[in-house]
This record gives C-alpha cells, sequence and structure tokens, in this order.
C-alpha cells in the first residue's frame, strides 16, 4: 500500500463546507488505496484574529505565548476534519504535533524541527485510519508549543513524508500547480511539469508563494517527490523531484517579479578591507535579511554599496544605515521603495550560456533600465523600476519563449 | 508564602478587556505575596460557536474529536491571560492540561482525573512566575486530550489545590458568594459566610449553578478550603470549608427551588417486592436520572410510585414509563412538567428537630399545597406546583428567619 502525505492550506479549511469538500478529497485519497496521512493549517483568518486578541490585551505579548495561542488554530482545524471524515464514512483521528512527537528547537515562532517519532501514526495507519495532522506546530524538549513559522506546515508535510518515506507529499493549493510566471501577469504562462528543487528554492524566494523555503530544501535533503496541486480539481500539477539529467536542457524554467523590496545605497564607504563584512553585520545583527548586494568603487578610496531588504524591514534598515554611515565615517545613503525584482531561474543555466545577454536584450528592447543585478548558477535577477516590472516580466517570459512547452 | 489558587470562568475572560481586568486581579493576588496558580476556561461563546462548526461537519461528530476541538478554548484563554499578566510586569507561564501532567481516564467529554504531576508547576513558581493553567482537560494515558464536562474548571482548580497543598481555592464568579435564596426570587436574602461542603453539595444540586457538585466533592475529600467571590469587586465572598461544632447551631443554612423538574406518576403497580427497584432500574438504563420517589400505597395489592425527572430527559422518560404500565401490569402513568421542587439546606437538621413542621405550616399558611416529599441528613425538599414555587421559597426564607445573620 503506498503512502500519501497531503497538505491543506488555511483557506482549503475555512469553513464548515470547505472542510466537508477537503475530508472528500481525503476519503477518495484513502479509496484510491493508499495509507493517508493529511497535514493540515489553521482556519482562514483565525490566526489573524488570534493575532488581533493578542495585541488587544499586550502590546509585546511574549513568543512562547503567542505560540500557546495560534498552535490552537491547527489543533481546531484537525479534530473539525476528522470529524468530517468520520462522517464519509472512513475512521480518522487527528494528532497535535506534540502527540506525535514532533520535537523542535525552542526558537518560538520559528522553531526548526529536530525529530519526529511516527510510531503513533504508524499505528493509526495500520489499523487503517487516516491521520489527520496539524500543521506548523511542535513541542520542544520541555513540552512547550513551538510553531514553525511562516508556511511551516509545508514543512511539517515534507518531514513526514521524509520520516514516513511516504510516496509523495501532495501540496494542495488554489492554483494548478508551478506557472513559469504569474498568470495575472502574463496571459499566456504556462504550468510548469516538473521542476528540480533548486528552482523550486529559487522561485519560491521570488515570490511565486506556493512553498516555504524551507520545506523545500528539506524535501531536497530527504528526497521527498511533492506534487504542488490544485485543490479544486483533479489535474495533475507541478511535481517538484530531484534533478534529472534532461531538465538540463531547459535553460529557463520561470521567471518571477518581487515588488516587495526596497533599495538602500551607501555613499562614499572607505574602501578598505573588511567593509562589506561590517555592513553586512550591521543589518544581521538586526536579523535584517540582505538580497542582491552590489558594490562599486567610486572615487580613489571610497566605495558604493547598494543592497536590497525587504520593505518591511525597510524602517529598521534606516536606522541601521545611519549608524553605519557614522560608525564607517561614509558620506550619505539614499532609499528608494520603487523598485522590483525580476528573476529567471533554470538549472540548464549551468550549461548554456548567453542567458544574460538574452535577458538584458530583451529588457533593452523594452526601454527598462538595469538598476542592480545579481546571479547565483541557476539564477539571474535584476532590479527595475517597480513600475516597470510587470512590462519586464512579459519582456523576458517572451524571450524565453516559456509560453511554450519544452518537450 | 502562601499557595493561592484562582479559578476565573468563561465569562470573567470573554473579550480583551476583561482579560486585562482579570489578570489585573492575578498580579494584584501575587503582589500581596502569595504563590498564585490560575485556572482559566474557555472564553465566554467561543465553546458555543466550536460546537456549532463541529455540527456543521459532523451530525455525530466522535467525542475523542469533541474533545480535541472543545479544548482548544481554554488553551486560548491561558496564553492570553499569561499575555496580559506579563503586559502588567508580573512574569506567567501557561499550561495546558497535557503539559502539567492531568492525567485522566479515557472517557472522552466527561472524564475523570486521575494524578497531577505538579513538578512543573512547583518549578514556575518557585521561579517567581505566575502559573496560568488551561482548566477543564487534560490527557489520558495515550496522550489523548480529554475534557472534563461540565464546570471542569471547578474541578482542574480544586484539584490543583489538594495536590499543591494550597490555603485557598478561589472560584470568581458574577455574583458575591453564595445566598440564602435566588436574591432575584427573595428581595432579603442573605450572603452566607461559611458553608460546609455537604451542605454546598445540596444546595449545588439544587440550583446554586455557582460550582459543579464533583468539584466541592474533591474539594471534601481533599479538605480544600474553598472561597467563592466576585470578580467585579473585593468583597468577601462565601467561604466553603471542612464542618465545624459551631455549624450545627445553623438549622437551615439556605433555601433554594428548581423549576427544571417534571414528575411522573405510575398508577396501580402491582405492589410486590423487587418492583420498585425494576422501575427505578428501567430509568436508570436510559440514563434518566430519578430525583424525588415518592411510593404509596393505594388499593389492596395496588401501589402509585411517583417520581421526578429533570425537564429535559421528560421525553425518554415518558417512553420508558410507557413500557414499564406494560411490563409491569400496571394501570397507567400521567407526566406533570408543572412543577418546581423547594428545598432547605442546613447540616443543623442532623440534631435539631421540627424543621420539617416548621417548612410545612410556613406553607401551609400560604395555602400551598405539597405534593411530593423527600428528605436527607441535611435536606427536605417539597414538590409544589410550579406558579407557587416563588411564593413558596419566600414563606419558607421567612420561617427560618435566614435574612438574619444567625451571628
Amino acid at each position: 500500500m503506498g503512502i500519501t502525505v497531503q497538505k491543506f492550506g488555511g483557506s482549503s479549511v475555512g469553513d464548515a463546507a470547505r472542510i466537508r469538500r477537503v475530508a472528500q478529497l481525503i476519503v477518495d485519497a484513502k479509496r484510491a488505496g493508499n495509507h493517508v496521512i493529511s497535514v493540515v493549517s489553521a482556519r482562514g483568518d483565525l490566526t489573524d484574529e488570534l493575532i488581533v486578541l493578542s495585541q488587544q490585551v499586550s502590546t509585546t505579548p511574549p513568543r512562547r505565548e503567542m505560540d500557546m495561542l495560534l498552535s490552537t488554530g491547527e489543533q481546531q482545524s484537525v479534530a473539525l476534519l476528522a470529524m468530517a471524515v468520520d462522517a464519509l464514512g472512513e475512521e480518522a483521528i487527528s494528532f497535535a504535533g506534540a502527540q506525535i512527537g514532533i520535537v523542535t528547537d525552542s526558537f518560538h515562532t520559528k522553531a526548526k524541527i529536530k525529530n519526529i517519532d511516527p510510531t503513533r501514526i504508524i499505528e493509526a495507519l495500520e489499523a487503517g485510519k487516516i491521520a489527520i495532522v496539524a500543521g506548523f506546530q511542535g513541542v520542544d524538549e520541555n513540552s512547550n508549543l513551538t510553531t514553525l513559522g511562516r508556511g511551516g506546515s509545508d514543512t511539517t508535510a515534507v518531514a513526514l513524508a521524509a520520516v514516513l518515506n511516504a510516496d509523495v507529499c501532495e501540496i494542495y493549493t488554489d492554483v494548478d500547480g508551478i506557472y513559469t510566471a504569474d498568470p495575472r501577469i502574463v496571459a499566456d504562462a504556462r504550468k510548469i511539469e516538473r521542476l528540480s528543487y533548486d528552482e523550486m528554492l529559487e522561485l519560491a524566494s521570488l515570490g511565486a508563494q506556493v512553498m516555504q523555503a524551507r520545506s523545500i530544501e528539506f524535501a531536497k535533503k530527504y528526497d521527498v517527490a511533492i506534487h504542488v496541486r490544485s485543490s479544486f480539481n483533479n489535474t495533475i500539477g507541478t511535481y517538484i523531484v530531484r534533478e534529472a539529467a534532461e531538465m538540463e536542457g531547459i535553460v529557463v524554467s520561470g521567471a518571477a517579479v518581487s515588488k516587495d523590496e526596497a533599495k538602500i545605497a551607501l555613499r562614499g564607504v572607505p574602501d578598505k578591507p573588511g567593509i562589506a563584512a561590517s555592513i553586512l553585520g550591521g543589518f544581521a545583527s538586526h536579523n535584517i535579511n540582505v538580497d542582491v548586494i552590489i558594490q562599486n568603487t567610486s572615487e580613489a578610496g571610497l566605495a558604493d554599496m547598494s543592497l536590497t531588504v525587504s520593505k518591511a524591514d525597510l524602517p529598521d534598515a534606516r536606522s541601521v544605515a545611519e549608524a553605519l554611515v557614522v560608525d564607517l565615517g561614509a558620506s550619505g545613503f539614499e532609499c528608494d521603495e520603487n523598485i522590483a525584482k525580476l528573476s529567471v531561474v533554470g538549472i540548464g543555466m549551468r550549461s548554456h550560456t548567453g542567458v544574460a545577454e538574452r535577458m538584458f536584450s530583451a529588457l533593452a528592447e523594452e526601454g527598462i533600465n538595469i538598476q542592480m543585478i545579481s546571479t547565483s548558477e541557476i539564477k539571474i535577477s535584476v532590479v527595475v523600476d517597480e513600475g516597470l516590472a510587470d512590462k519586464a516580466l512579459m519582456a523576458v517570459h517572451r524571450a524565453f519563449d516559456l509560453q511554450n512547452s519544452p518537450f
């Protein structure tokens, strides 16, 4: 008998009607001859409601108590879903993270899984039951409830698939799969059949918010086959799998735009060894994630240092930049919120040349100026004016012929 | 340092403002120099909302899953309350039932506490923290979440007070304490200063719904001093304590009326040994609780058997009565919903005579007919016409001079 792990997000279980529909999907998978483990998130708006309540009682709620509060959301979901499955005539048993030994570290609100004891799940499966598991949550070694941070239910699902050696980890969502670009922007964007973990990782960090990056890293590490698919239909979605030789033929798999970026430029920084490390260290010590980084030497002995941060971090980043200007004796800094990051991703880049050139030409033809460039082995990102971002995405999508299947 | 256990019901933590007020009460108790453990119920309407949701996904939700669902209510309360206490500058730590080893049997939705491991609470108290504990819930020996049934948070509080050897278990409620009669009916009803466990047990089962009977039995067994008091003011409420010699001087401590009763009379039952047992067994086997029972011999060899059940059980009780009439060869049965049970309670009855006489005279003076009489060692109950119940309560209250303090 095959083992299927399924993950349903909060919008899939937002009300009683949706819970009943998800229950039917679960029962179908079971009756198709599989052992089924379903991982569920908190109902749609519940988490937001609880956060509002917490803010009404405290301006600085302790993280441990936030975890205690928010982890009730998934617990409600699994109980309700187990009832709905039971009502369809299949036996189900719900589990909170603590009950199946999902042991994490103690970093409340963003804990990492250290260990899972699958004994109770295996017992339930062998007894013919469907296991309904609370995503997003665990316990530390002192039984304090923890949560895994944004998108943590994906991580729970992938981790369970790994530890149970499941055939597939199905991520149910409200889209049909991963597209070559956001179909709301690029009308002829095409659903991708297969992606490597590395490509999905790059896309995930670029605004294709179907899965949390950490869960994909986990899947790559333990070689868990992921199937991103819609909970509204039976269409095959996108498989995210171990890299195979034939994938190399596809130079660019997808493109994405992230508008959640802001640029900070430090001007006239004395250009001496260790200065870049000081600057990055300054941001890191305030928990600000720096993305694209560019250093230009301007005048003799002075450098300009540009970097991007998420818009949410900009207020903190400004304070850091102010302090750095003083500490380093730089001449000043500028911020720009009206930028966007456009990226193309593909493992074929490793063995193909001319990808950057084709991308830059396409942008030039549209008269779009490139402000910053950053590359990795399988990704090229450029920073452009936010107002031109959609136009840029369409141009690049066309330039790489992404609307047509490579096969 | 004294140990105070406090219990706050669902209406006390119904919204953010109330949670903050309860937090202040908790902090006050701590700053008065006590170790404080606060037991909390689910927020006001949350439990009802969750029950509605469960009914929308299943007409017969499994009890295990109901417990999984409903136990989230207290977990939210303790997290929010711990945040609110923290915001007032005292350290607090919240605990779900499972986290402090409240081990119960496996009777979901009405489990009984088997054991409590106070280690974590004691550690928290010794570290100067306030322990905020989820009432109403525990885990069975297989880590399945359980709930303790109606009023279960009282039981949690009393059990913790017992195991921690607390000085007092404060039950916060929306009234000032236990009154000699319902002040909404008897204008000059008086707050009782001290009651014995047995008296409170009788009153609890008579409609003084301040505490669950089971929790009082628990308190009696472990000699836990209970203080029923208002969460709206600082007034001293009613202490429920071990019986003391001076309490014997008070013949009647309080009076109560229960209108949630119905009468069933079986007519012409053959009067032979074992017939009463058959009748009671018939009701018991349908889980119908029979309260007052009266047997009269009417004609030669035939008896009338009257009993009271709760109004909610009447439809079931009718079916049982129908079957019994056939089985026993009785002549028929009658039901009457328009009755009420009036009771007076007092441990002084054990050593004083004439209590029943005084009660019956008071009723006779008001022209109130007594339909049934039932007595225990410390209680006399009569069944009267429902429309006359309030008048009867006032007459009895006056007859025993309950408006005046006995001290």
